[in-house]
């Protein structure tokens, strides 16, 4: 293992009925509620919201129609709000966009420039207003993590940042909330949890052997899970699981003591989605496995080791290639059953604009870590995946 | 699962040199440094930890001596050094029995009345010192958990308790300050560390794939680790993954949505050694596995699970309860194989005090939950200890 410090100060509140909480976190505050499209409202979510805030007198001030990859013309919409009103707290409920682009505001909201400065690093992040969120879709881990993702259209990218400023003070996280999913996006937050976990584990430190066993043990939970959900998608034990099981592929638990694991075919998902705007879960269905036919071709060892213990692949008679490939195989046929796309030709995705996405891979330096991929890398994986 | 709330404040640092963190959280402060006997001075640690805190210029109070099942006179000790010095922060510089002591004080520092009221639950625990902690042994997860033990001589009492005020507020872990740490100490730690994640395994809540895989991979990795590490007490690999999974082992991870595990054989061990002093670690490995054979006639379901699990053993051509017994003989085997007692006439205890030991453990009421426990079993499972 490498020198680490752990801390997650984010306090989970999680179960059926944890809105109450909601009360015990949020007083007689100015609150900015932030959301994406109508659905918290067709299925209760605001209401429920709505009613506890009301019950501690909260005056609310709201950002609707956050977008699925957020928009940076959004969180500029929402720095505006905070300094005009002086809000105290970011409430976010929705999925990891709405999260991701409450993120970017509450560190827009105290600093003087412009916030897209801090995105990009140019400045450093010194403070941020305080977040809480209310779960509806399990994906991302934004509600216990440090990230976030903010595309901006006008530049056509797509960028993923983070700071310790921005775990969420505290997160609600009630599996009944994710019931109205559609099957749709119950398969592509699927797929973006199990990347998570799949990416934390192509890491290269030695001596690792808890954190591997504990994300070969999620990736096994989510494998037996997944398609008995996508068969009822109200039931409230699966929907329970992924929603645990989510959050904990990407808050840092699966990252402690390695160097952090390979965020490559992240990398080149959201430059694809920066170029096209397709969901981030369908991208990464079509990369990952094809990312793994190009590092294990170099490097087998870890992909076979994921081919024996998380898919039950014998190594009798095979050479470590062998063993490696059924594995990337293996999980591309998982994800087909569920019905996720396997080809960026599911998305009328052709090679016209191959140069500009790999352009957009290396917005910023430094692609990849089990291996570190150079533009003809990334080439031949988006190649495999036309 | 059941609803829960998950928050863990502890920041841990982890790894070799990690000690040059001290000086970031204490500064000129005036700190109370709780120590044992004179180990720390022949390893080097109690220097390292010196050096730093002079660096910062803090100003250091010292209660050393505190005894490996630690005592409330010497918690009382602590609590006038804090009281009549003003002392600011408490740190902890041993193993787990250090940790607890700490933490009475911190709690003791804070109250008018007796100390010992709070531990009973006769007073609320209200306020409390903040603890850092410098860890020297793997086994309690004490350095990143709200509980503690503490042994009242007068009554042969040992109480554990808890509060959310005494998590510290950070732990230094360097798996080199454990490598003076003997043989026999390092498989009771290792016991100590199996035996909390075994006895989260014993639940009753329904749907919880996920934290049953990650007990289950954390005692995988305790098995394929524990021998390698006592054949080379001075390996920085094993010692620092039994350092690392010791404290998972015990700070909630594996305890989130579930109804808390049985402590039960916990508290046996407890009543044991407030009666004869003897080593935690030691009481364990004697009693768990013939806690698991008392409650398997009842109910085989999770000691077969062990069994097939963590284990390995086939259920071809068995009944539940045959493949159960297999388990807890498995266990019982691996942990002689290392060096652990078996029965409690290792410890030349007989059955003489056998009505006061069981006195003991129903100090509290509630043993068990897995199964609940009643006079007859606890005279069962010590029986079948002798």
């Amino acid at each position: 293992m490498n020198i680490f410090t752990q801390h997650n100060p984010t306090k989970l509140y999680f179960g059926k009925g944890q809105i109450s909480q909601l009360s015990t976190e949020v007083r007689q505050m100015k609150v900015l509620l932030v959301y994406g499209g109508g659905s918290i409202k067709q299925n209760g979510v605001y209401e429920d919201v709505i009613n506890e805030l009301k019950k501690v007198e909260a005056t609310i001030f709201k950002l609707p129609g956050v977008e699925p990859n957020p928009r940076l013309t959004t969180v500029y919409r929402g720095v505006e709000i905070c300094k005009s009103e002086g809000i105290d707290i970011l409430l976010a409920v929705g999925g990891g966009s709405v999260i991701d682009c409450t993120k970017a505001i509450a560190i827009g909201a105290k600093y003087d420039g412009d916030v897209w400065e801090l995105i990009t690093r140019k400045a450093p992040i010194e403070s941020a207003l305080p977040i809480g969120t209310v779960l509806t879709l399990a994906a991302t881990g934004s509600e216990m993590n440090p990230i976030s993702v903010i595309s901006n259209w006008e530049t056509k990218d797509k960028l993923g940042w983070g700071s310790p400023l921005v775990f969420p003070r505290f997160s609600i996280l009630d599996p009944t909330y994710t019931f109205s999913v559609s099957h749709k996006q119950t398969v592509y937050g699927i797929v973006d949890s199990m990347s998570h976990a799949l990416e934390s584990y192509f890491h290269r430190t030695k001596n690792t052997p808890l954190i591997d066993a504990f994300i070969e043990s999620l990736l096994r939970t989510a494998i037996q899970t997944a398609p008995k959900l996508l068969e009822d998608l109200t039931s409230y034990d699966h929907r329970e699981t992924m929603m645990y099981l989510s959050t904990i592929a990407f808050n840092e638990t699966l990252l402690n003591g390695t160097d952090g694991g390979d965020w490559g075919s992240h990398r080149i998902e959201h430059a694809l989605s920066a170029v096209y705007d397709i969901p981030h879960g369908g991208g990464l269905a079509i990369l990952f496995p094809n990312w793994l036919e190009h590092v294990l071709e170099e490097d087998p060892s870890r992909v076979k080791m994921l081919a024996m213990n998380v898919f039950g692949i014998s190594d009798e008679g095979k050479s470590d290639i062998e063993v490696a490939k059924e594995g990337a195989k293996a999980l591309r046929a998982f994800w087909n059953s569920l019905g996720a796309p396997s080809r960026l030709s599911d998305y009328d995705i052709d090679d016209r604009d191959i140069e500009l996405i790999i352009d957009k891979t290396f917005i910023k330096p430094g692609v990849g870590l089990y291996k570190e991929l150079d533009r003809e890398s990334v080439r031949d994986i988006l190649i495999r995946s036309m």
